[in-house]
């Protein structure tokens, strides 16, 4: 391959996908990752269970592509072939692997069930295969070297595929990678795309790095990417754009990467050692969850509370008298207020939302209430749950900030 | 074609689709529709804005297929390439058509635009080809009709497929299906993969009604499809396996097709007129949120409580000495008492999760406790979220069956 890109495929198997059941999104996952390893992505297709058309695809793959990449077909089923087909199609004899099949009745027992004759055949292997450990599941991968070409089998569902991926699958194709592509990912708030477009427009006419623009529930994000033979080297590349960025959209960026609003928050919470409170009504529902996602959760997160009814509010400690006001700043306040004194923590957030629908807000409005030891403030959105959750955490952000210590 | 189904092909277009900067939805929109319109869907695949890779694809499709629907490439940019490759693959050339040239431009008016050059290419067709309108974007459908085939583009951006697959295409296809697919999925709880398809062995075995097993969150789905003239005919073939797998898997089939596990419990709880009230710790956190999501929820759940520590346990109720004990059966039953009392509801949920390790459960344990007007009972599972909640939901549904009503 001598510094060439290897030229890659992907195969996704499953009768599924082709009665509509199931979107592919596995291809997606694997051909966003394949630009960071240096691997050009040619070829995506999608083919049911049926052992003579997965042979043709596989036999057409063998022939023009470095690497496949395949997914699916490896449950315990009768319906399931890709292994069978694989063998076929590479003239191997499949076998039981001693050690696969001790891993498999061990993950049954765990479960307390016995392991069905079926499922044995996910403790095969053939001989130009290495197996790859399947922590979800009970479907190991095969990795397949032969003939300078690379295969390499994953479960299909998404869940297990990923696990897959990440602990063997892309560490190993790191390993062989030639060039790099290096990204930086800019979070916003506060933009529309159009708005933040303009401001880097000559940026985003550029090559290497590039700049793309993209619209997420939690704002605007700015992709840069740059392609070299090292990391250093990219790094070296980014150093200006970023810099640029950073100036132009100051204020705006609450993070990059990785970075979840949550995280980000959860983490200024924990570093000035400060605890919050949710309580959120019927329309909402979604932020305590969200926070208590977070590793971290039990260093900040006092509790959440849902108010299905009017009655369970004025359980929580909510007034009545301001219930009966219904949905606006007071009440999200209220709540705000009750959530912190029920769990005594040192912020309270309460969310309530109507259906009322105005010319500004034809989707209603979500009215948010943020308290502390100095008072409480509100602002209302349009109901519209990711950006109301999105908002609630950029201004929690925000005052965090401003907050000495 | 005499009767016999019409084997079909799908090709996605757009080097996005390989970049995984998008996710192949219309391939999954257009082969979902496609089985009841008595068309068999052979193969699926995406390629990029690249003409030579277009027409190899688009050659093959055209030797093996007799529908080839293709979406994506239709833009006004010159690296959107699918009618050229088209053209150059049936050798017929493409012209400027006068009347979709009017539309066109028409089309731009309204918005006050003119119309840039580049979009003169959305207004040619091929002799073999008729325009398919599209009301939702400026670039228009072919429909090809040439030796015994038929070759179907439309636009890539989803909200634009969806018109003109609704508007034309599926109409049209209509007028010629000669059979029809009618499926039904039962949905069960309490078995695993391997151990429901020995169940069904048989059935799995045969075609027309054709069973496939699938390992979802909620449980094991079955699902029966048979093929017929007409759907009364595809009934009848279908009330033997019906029977029969109901039969087999009493007890277990919680429901069919679109049932969700909270829907269901949501409708039993409102059809026997209980309300529901959940506490979770924060290995939980999810199921009143879900419960919240179906849109009669105000009916029946009378709000959520999520315990981020101990004292937000103390503060909604529960007894300090049981929160002391740890984790238990115990402490389930407390936390679903709790719940029931503090926002007084016909029934409580708790549940509590332990990382404490076992052989058993090397995942940590989760204990959930149901408490009622007659008292309170408790289950344990291995602490995986998705699990748990399907497990807390069928035994409800189980014990709302069991309680007369």
């Amino acid at each position: 391959m001598d510094g060439e890109h290897l030229q890659a495929e992907i195969i996704s198997i499953g009768t599924e996908l082709l009665l509509g059941e199931i979107t592919d999104t596995n291809a997606a996952y694997i051909a966003g990752r394949l630009p960071f390893l240096g691997i050009d992505l040619y070829w995506i297709s999608q083919v049911g269970d049926n052992k003579a058309r997965i042979i043709e695809i596989l036999q057409r793959a063998w022939n023009r592509s470095d690497i496949i990449f395949i997914t699916g077909g490896l449950g315990p089923t009768a319906d399931d072939v890709t292994r069978e087909s694989i063998a076929e199609m590479l003239g191997e004899e499949m076998k039981i692997d001693p050690d696969l099949e001790k891993t498999l009745r061990e993950r049954f027992g765990r479960y307390g069930f016995d392991m069905p004759l079926s499922n044995m055949k996910q403790a095969t292997i053939i001989p130009s295969a290495q197996s790859i450990p399947n922590p979800a599941g009970t479907a190991p991968g095969w990795w397949v070297e032969k003939d300078g070409r690379t295969l390499i089998t994953m479960p299909g569902p998404p869940r297990e595929l990923n696990v897959v991926w990440q602990e063997t699958v892309q560490p190993r194709l790191e390993e062989r990678a030639e060039s790099v592509l290096v990204t930086r990912t800019f979070k916003t708030f506060g933009y529309s795309e159009g708005g933040a477009g303009e401001m880097v427009a000559d940026m985003l006419a550029a090559s290497n790095p590039t700049l793309g623009i993209y619209a997420k529930p939690d704002g605007i994000h700015l992709r840069l990417a740059v392609k070299a033979e090292s990391v250093e080297e990219a790094e070296e590349m980014l150093a200006e754009s970023d810099r640029r960025i950073r100036e132009i959209m100051a204020g705006h960026i609450w993070g990059v990467d990785d970075d979840t609003l949550e995280a980000i928050v959860g983490s200024l919470l924990i570093k000035k050692g400060l605890t919050l409170a949710v309580m959120e009504d019927s329309h909402g529902g979604n932020l305590a969850p969200a926070l208590n996602d977070i590793p971290e959760s039990k260093l900040f997160l006092k509790g959440g509370l849902l108010a299905g009814t009017d009655l369970s509010m004025i359980a929580f400690g909510v007034n009545p008298d301001i219930i009966n006001n219904g949905p606006g700043d007071e009440l999200a306040c209220a709540m705000a207020e009750s959530a912190r004194n029920l769990l005594g923590s040192d912020i309270g957030i309460g969310t309530v939302g109507t259906d009322e629908v105005t010319r500004d807000n034809p989707m209603g409005t979500t009215y948010i209430g943020i308290a502390d030891a100095l008072g409480s403030r509100a602002v209302s959105r349009p109901r519209r749950r990711q950006y109301v959750t999105a908002t609630i955490l950029f201004e929690l952000r925000e005052s965090l900030l401003n907050k000495s210590g």
